[in-house]
């Protein structure tokens, strides 16, 4: 018996994710990038009226009308299915097709609700997708690296394979959602862009010459296509909010310990200096929202050992709301890279909202953020790679050139080395906490700063091998804080021009202002992250929802 | 200029804590051990009768009192001090002496109370002892290890030294604790006895051929003999819950993240799978109440980026209250090393008073403790050594018998070595809570498990050099539970007899069995911890209130 080589198994693989998608949703003739690059309204072409209703609805309001028995778990799902394999078609984003037992699920919910009258959680009848990272049970987790293919997380026969679910996963299925599919990841889970040697490469349905994002871009652009109301993806650098930012979506970076992790599939499992969180991608706050609450709801605490015992917090969102003047930290640059002239112009949209709705803005002068992202980005390369490179080996496929840097590490470090790391994070984050409390000196509200409005990124939308800064995101998973993206504005290339005469700050950041293209970028989301102190997502919520409103989003 | 040995850096700092102590406060002949084992009423004929009266006061009493204006905060601190120079001269239990900062701190607490005609906050004029982690202005930091004299931490002319304050002596400071002593530490922190190169040994007041535990041990011995009210310790493997235990008195070892540990001293700073916990010891479950609910009102999380905004919750004490029948798990012996026979008998008197109130107990079966604990005591080892023995390089001083194994110590984990670690603390964690939740099936409540009533150690206290079984304690520690201790009995060398023809489990066992010796432990203190899940302060202090009320302590 020859073992196949890993191109075999990839080709296998991607061919199985097509072949599970019924014909009649395949596209005969799909159009190339150049000719269709926004596909954002050219898949409604294949969709009924009533599908392109379901789909362009926000999952708050599915959950509302199914529950209403206006439309039928099963009619939403199938919608969502069609546009999840459309959107598959166009953009790579899927990893998992399991839409049989996703309208199994949703005929049980919808025979459940006829017999009593009643749903049975408050997710009933919505469509979930989730990141390649969730255990399933009947389906596969690759991870996107071919070696995981047929085995459970790289190892063959440990009888797992396709049987155990992630605490989360039965938490959403408990509270009613359908699940129906897993969206793409990049090898590894860390980079900005979604790359691997099964699915390709996951592009932005707003523009399919840009990322949809990473690492979590298959929620990215399955959310942003509206082939999905609601998804969860996960964060250790970014990859959350780098998705949401540049799919026009709001995205939760929940602080660490408060919605469970347990029994998902991770890179690096077991670094424990900055943790990986998981959280939810989708349309409007209100959904982010009902999912928030509707996982602590199920007190996560007694099924994941890493969950603190926080409820959901309905006074935190009542003090915000009866607030009447809020004091915002504008963060506007850095001092490593300066945000592309889009992501200023949005800072510029908010803090006039703002400032027009009563509230105070002060000028964001932190300690150093250079510092901060360098000490996390330790945490990254503990292992020295080792884990990395292991997964890569099972098969012998390549490491795509994004995260081929951790082909290039050696070096392991000590407990001597990891417990300094720690150490430093925590005098970072102490430093930072003391000058956030700082704050009500300036803020004349006599509190520090209600939130920070912060660039996730320095530009809309990476381009392809361009995402060579995380810095905008991984302060705040350093810090531990809470953070809300939200959707501001689109690239326009008549207005969001080139500086003249920009003076670099170093050789990074004039390669990535000398990189930034009006042309190429023009009709491209533009969003920004609203930062709070650590758990505080009953906060960020409420404060992202308003802010959100007030720019007329 | 010579550098002077490291027994001159001894023996002057050990001259310095006797020197602060008012000569009037000298004990002129002190009684040897075999004169007078026993010193926990022998030492009231160096007080008068109102220092006896307000020494043997809890800390709520005191608050009370001070509170009412029937006792000045002046002459409760005056009293302590002196009980706590006699403890000292008696025990070898303080590491720092700060006297007349304290009667100067008491003052002005009588001003403001006089001018205001209020208390500066919960604990006005209660003397508070903390274990020599916290940082203090005016006074140093030892930790019991020679090198760290005249240094911060061990490093010279950082300009820390003797000013910066850790953040609960801050915050206990704003709620009228008054700061009077720092209390002796094993050189590592890492030992059931407390022993180190300065102070020499701490002995235990109830019987001075015993040790008083470790590694708050100075705490143990001062709060047992009355020298404080309420005290502060730390705990990574018992080190709160031993010197509670073998000293007759309360202590809560929290979960992580609960208490704040900023700006404390530590050994092996920054290994961050298994935290050291702050927590407080009392000669009751009202002072640590009042200790743990003050804290927590200071709002902690805003100044310590480990704790989480979790408030005290008064609705977790009306559950417990409200509840008619509760449940217990009875962990009677942990599968490695049987208790000694006065601690089965301590397990009795709780059974059968539980179960006289109407109260449900079950056999606690849960999944191995001894994979638990041996998974978590390689936190202990992950730098090989390197943090203790650089201590120790310091100033060349040799390491107490206790804590030898650092010694021999060379291989330091890699970055792999403590994920891999680390997963599987995790899986250990959650097997455990699966398992609690099980028990709902068997306990007739319909819930789980209330709480578990469980050893803290195989023996009533320990003898010198043979604390060798830290299993009873560190599995709370590797579970991250929440524990409190509650004194039972007393040895009684007529009933706790050895037992005949006992069939060892093990060399270990066989050893500790054969040690017991029930003339040489007689009258010694026989404590049990109350284990709650994680972050169940509140659930298990009223627990252990309610137990200790019902066996009548």
């Amino acid at each position: 018996m020859t073992t196949p080589s890993w191109q075999d198994v990839a080709n296998q693989k991607r061919e199985a994710i097509l072949a599970a998608i019924p014909s009649e949703w395949r596209i005969e003739a799909l159009p190339s990038v150049e000719e269709q690059a926004d596909v954002t309204e050219y898949v409604r072409q294949y969709l009924n009226e009533r599908e392109v209703q379901i789909t362009e609805s926000s999952a708050d309001v599915i959950a509302k009308t199914v529950a209403q028995g206006k439309w039928t778990a099963e009619e939403v799902t199938r919608a969502f299915c069609h546009r999840a394999a459309l959107a598959h078609q166009l953009l790579h984003c899927l990893h998992e097709v399991f839409f049989d037992a996703a309208i199994r699920d949703a005929k049980a919910l919808d025979k459940y609700m006829s017999q009593y009258h009643k749903t049975v959680g408050p997710l009933h009848g919505v469509p979930v997708s989730l990141k390649d990272q969730f255990h399933v049970e009947g389906v596969e987790t690759s991870m996107g690296y071919v070696g995981w293919i047929g085995t459970f997380e790289g190892k063959k026969g440990t009888g797992k394979e396709k049987v155990v679910e992630s605490e989360m996963v039965k938490v959403l299925r408990d509270a009613g959602a359908v699940l129906y599919c897993k969206t793409s990841v990049p090898h590894t889970l860390m980079s900005g862009e979604t790359v691997n040697n099964i699915i390709g490469y996951t592009l932005n349905p707003k523009n399919r010459q840009l990322t949809a994002g990473g690492s979590s871009g298959g929620e990215g652009a399955l959310i942003g296509i509206r082939g999905s109301p609601l998804g969860f993806g996960t964060d250790i650098g970014g990859s959350i909010r780098i998705p949401a930012g540049f799919n026009g979506l709001y995205g939760l970076r929940p602080s660490t310990g408060r919605l469970p992790y347990e029994g998902m599939a991770n890179s690096m499992d077991g670094q424990n200096s900055i943790l990986s969180v998981v959280g939810p991608l989708a349309t409007n706050v209100a959904s982010l929202r009902l999912a928030t609450r509707t996982i602590l709801a199920s007190h996560p605490w007694l099924s994941d050992p890493l969950v603190h015992e926080i409820p959901w917090r309905p006074d935190h969102e009542a003090e915000v709301k009866r607030t009447k003047k809020l004091c915002f930290g504008i963060l506007s640059h850095d001092s490593v890279v300066s945000p592309n002239p889009p992501i200023r112009r949005a800072i510029g949209i908010v803090v006039n909202a703002l400032c027009e709705a009563g509230h105070d803005v002060i000028s964001w002068a932190p300690p150093s953020h250079h510092k901060v992202t360098e000490t996390g980005g330790k945490t990254w390369v503990y292992d020295g790679g080792a884990d990395v490179r292991s997964a890569f080996e099972l098969s012998g496929e390549p490491m795509s050139p994004q995260v081929a840097f951790y082909q290039s590490l050696d070096k392991q470090f000590t407990g001597s080395e990891i417990a300094a790391t720690n150490v430093e994070i925590r005098r970072l984050r102490k430093e930072y906490l003391d000058y956030w409390n700082s704050t009500a000196d300036e803020t004349g509200t006599g509190r520090p700063v209600d939130a920070l409005i912060s660039p996730l990124a320095p530009w809309p939308a990476a381009r392809r091998e361009k995402y060579t800064y995380y810095g905008y995101t991984t302060w705040v998973n350093a810090l531990d804080y809470t953070s809300v993206v939200v959707p501001v504005t689109n690239v326009d290339k008549r207005v969001d021009v080139r500086d003249v005469g920009y003076q670099a700050l170093n050789e990074l950041d004039k390669r990535i202002q000398d990189d930034y293209d009006p042309d190429m970028y023009d009709g491209a989301h533009v969003s920004l992250q609203i930062v709070g102190r650590r758990l505080q997502e009953e906060k960020m919520l409420t404060i992202a929802e308003y802010v959100s409103g007030l720019i007329g989003k």
